[in-house]
């Protein structure tokens, strides 16, 4: 938690050490050190101060005498007060607070990703992002160039969003999946994991049970989790979900899938599957919740229709989103569904963020109605091949004899599967060091893998084949031990 | 629920009974009117279709026989099933999953305001919004032209967002609030309504108090009612919030405040108050969730600086928002306060909807560094000043027996106290039939009153005016009676 970006000034006449003090006693008192925290080692702060060790330990005995700080048991030194005299004012035991409310943290690997991404240094080669290099650059502009003659004004939108979208988006999903939606099906989310939450939120009882493809992107959030549900992780095939494993009169539960360029697999559901998926849920009566981020993303051929276009009964939840294929700063994605369920989801979505940005729906709108959006989309699935045709040679020369992995017809995934046991957690920390951040597979499973997700949408290709050729020597290394 | 926006087409050859039929089954088939959802009456079907109740009448008898729909007890007919053959697949019970999960549905009263504020023709004389005729399209041209050159490329970001922006609110929070934080104690939200959200799921636990004023803004929503937070409220006098009343030993507490130019009564708490508030909460190791979202529009001087600017123990959550200066389409919000709370609030909002749009981000930014946002800022006090003066005197003129309210000195509401009793939910709805939208004050009490929340922002002043006539004369027939 605690983190020093800040070094004494070796010009100024106040000894460096009483600089330290004065430092670390006022990010103590302004509550970023909360009470109870642990400070990092002696050798650590010495280095991130840059300073000698003996100038760490002069400043530390100095605050353990004032009680500011105190020596924990098993070492290491803790945060004790955070004023110089007791008697003062005190803020708010913040750790307290901190570990209070019901919604998880995230996984720790993935802080650390979070954090890791906006360091410089290091190549991403799971990252679920396009290349920056990939950005579009000219055609963004021209969408900001129409802004001022689009937008009347940048007022408070309702439920569903902003109308004009909605009619876009209705007709782009019938054009482009065969959906039929009017657009008081469509409600616009900030990204289609704020729908994810709002299903969360509203649409569940806890102790619920949500059914996902294992290994499942889902697993690495903590949404339905914080919410009190259960995950359960249903097998896949080449052919997708293996939906006969699912109990039967699973009562209030749900299923999440992404049928097509599965997230983190590269899986795409056969059209026998769909059907049969179809059918088994509308039996149950168990309603879909269809995350569709990759399909617009094909190769050579266009994959099966979303499961939402055989939907004829309303059982079919439907999530979209521009984050994978164009702008993820946008933040704009939209749920399809029957009118009483996004009606409920926009009510929650009103009292909990009222609405997208406008701004970021009125370019959506723009990208749409122009057709400029269908024509980018030819070229990118262009460029995404050649990465993807580019990262399978690498594998090829140094991951033939240490993995198996699948072809992806679209998408940004390869599945890499490890053919012998190795600790992901010492391949992901080993990895750091040597400046490649990756994606370990057990972050999206329910037992244990050994696979590593990995994304040939972000890093340049020769930092990726660079990248993959220190990291099976890493695992070769790991091996022989 | 079910709302009916088609009419048969009278030219076609297909009966109308029969198109209306076709109409009705379509809507049930795609879960759009659920199962055990009460249709309109005949009449209002009648006008909502254009045809004879007698029509109306041989289609519901038709639907009646096939079983699809059925006759409810106490009159009022319901959807009983949703295919011709119930041997068919059926869609999920989704008004069971609408019913269920945490998050409570908005009070119908706002339900209600939110909906009828985007059907054209009503005078909305309590939007806490900004008056799209203010507007300044000129200005927002200029950001968006500056934003090709400014924006790199639209990638996800980070846990607190931009980083630009986050430097660029440290210092004019700073100048503008006297405010002293780092970009590392500012995390940018999706408006300041999420802080809300956030602080609501991951720092109180269940049970928790939650002080705020009564009335208060808060009670409108249900963010924290729906986490399992108890809402209590504790009066305000022309100082501001009565702390003396909040109960001692108020363990995992929380206060919420709105001390400048309060929604909805407008008051502003004094410097006095002020410190004696800080100095309570931090006796009480109570944190305060400050929300700044009017400090900005005041008329003639400056209020008293923020809470946060006094707060040397890091006991102020502090929120500011543009949603009601400018433009609450941007959706952006900020919150300043300790590292260990901004990080652990960025690390949900990263599983929540992964930050808020970029683009609008930048334009944030743009704004602020050009200095344009502080020079708007003062063109629009004038122009909300005038507004306020302008309400206060049409007050003068139909209130003065029926109400009392305060002079607000800035931001955008008057509290009308209606001095006898009358049914604000029959005011409530008359005004609605005569074309007028108002917020009826028990929105936002803890207990029954009898005001209104007029904002002077929103509303064109002669239609204000008008309104405000008719809303009297209306108040009046009621005390007659």
């Amino acid at each position: 938690m605690i983190t020093i970006d800040w070094k004494p000034n070796k010009q100024d006449k106040t000894p460096i050490y009483r600089q330290i003090i004065r430092y670390i006693n006022d990010k103590i008192a302004a509550g970023d050190w909360p009470i109870g925290s642990r400070l990092p080692s002696q050798r650590a702060m010495a280095e991130a101060f840059g300073v000698n060790r003996s100038t760490i330990v002069s400043a530390m005995e100095e605050l353990i005498s004032y009680g500011i700080l105190e020596s924990g048991f098993g070492g290491g030194t803790r945060v004790a007060s955070n004023t110089w005299s007791l008697r003062m004012s005190q803020p708010p035991d913040w750790n307290k607070y901190i570990a209070s409310g019901p919604f998880r943290a995230n996984l720790s690997t993935i802080q650390t990703i979070n954090k890791m991404e906006f360091e410089p240094g290091y190549i991403r080669i799971g990252t679920g992002e396009l290349s920056p290099e990939l950005y579009p650059g000219r055609l963004v502009s021209k969408i900001f160039r129409s802004m001022p003659e689009r937008i009347p004004n940048l007022g408070y939108l309702g439920p569903l969003g902003l109308p004009e979208l909605g009619k876009a988006l209705s007709a782009w999903l019938k054009e482009n999946q065969g959906i039929d939606a009017d657009a008081s099906n469509i409600m616009v989310t900030s990204g289609s994991l704020q729908g994810l939450q709002l299903v969360s939120v509203c649409m569940l009882k806890r102790g619920s049970n949500v059914y996902t493809e294992a290994p499942s992107y889902l697993k690495s959030l903590q949404i339905f989790q914080s919410a009190g549900m259960q995950l359960s992780g249903v097998s896949l095939d080449e052919e997708g979900l293996q939906y006969w494993h699912i109990k039967e009169a699973s009562n209030d539960a749900l299923l999440y899938t992404i049928p097509t360029f599965h997230n983190p697999t590269g899986t795409v559901m056969s059209q026998v599957r769909r059907k049969e998926v179809m059918g088994f849920c509308q039996k149950q009566r168990m309603p879909i919740l269809e995350d569709d981020a990759y399909g617009q993303l094909w190769f050579d051929e266009e994959p099966p229709k979303a499961l939402k276009s055989m939907d004829k009964t309303g059982s079919v939840i439907y999530m979209g989103t521009i984050s994978k294929t164009m702008a993820p700063g946008l933040r704009i994605g939209w749920v399809v569904g029957p009118e009483a369920v996004v009606y409920r989801l926009g009510d929650v979505k009103m009292q909990t963020d009222y609405g997208a940005s406008s701004v970021s729906q009125w370019m959506m709108t723009e990208l749409i109605t122009s057709g400029d959006y269908d024509i980018y989309l030819q070229q990118l699935r262009t460029e995404l091949k050649a990465r993807r045709d580019y990262a399978l040679a690498v594998l090829e020369k140094h991951f033939a004899g240490l993995a198996t992995w699948n072809k992806p017809e679209g998408g940004f995934y390869i599945w890499l599967r490890l053919r012998h046991k190795v600790s992901m957690d010492k391949v992901f920390q080993d990895a750091l060091k040597a400046g490649i951040l990756l994606n370990p597979g057990n972050m999206y499973d329910y037992a244990e893998n050994h696979a590593i997700r990995l994304s040939y949408a972000y890093a340049d290709p020769e930092d990726l084949s660079r990248a993959l050729a220190s990291l099976a020597a890493m695992i070769e290394k790991h091996l022989k031990r």
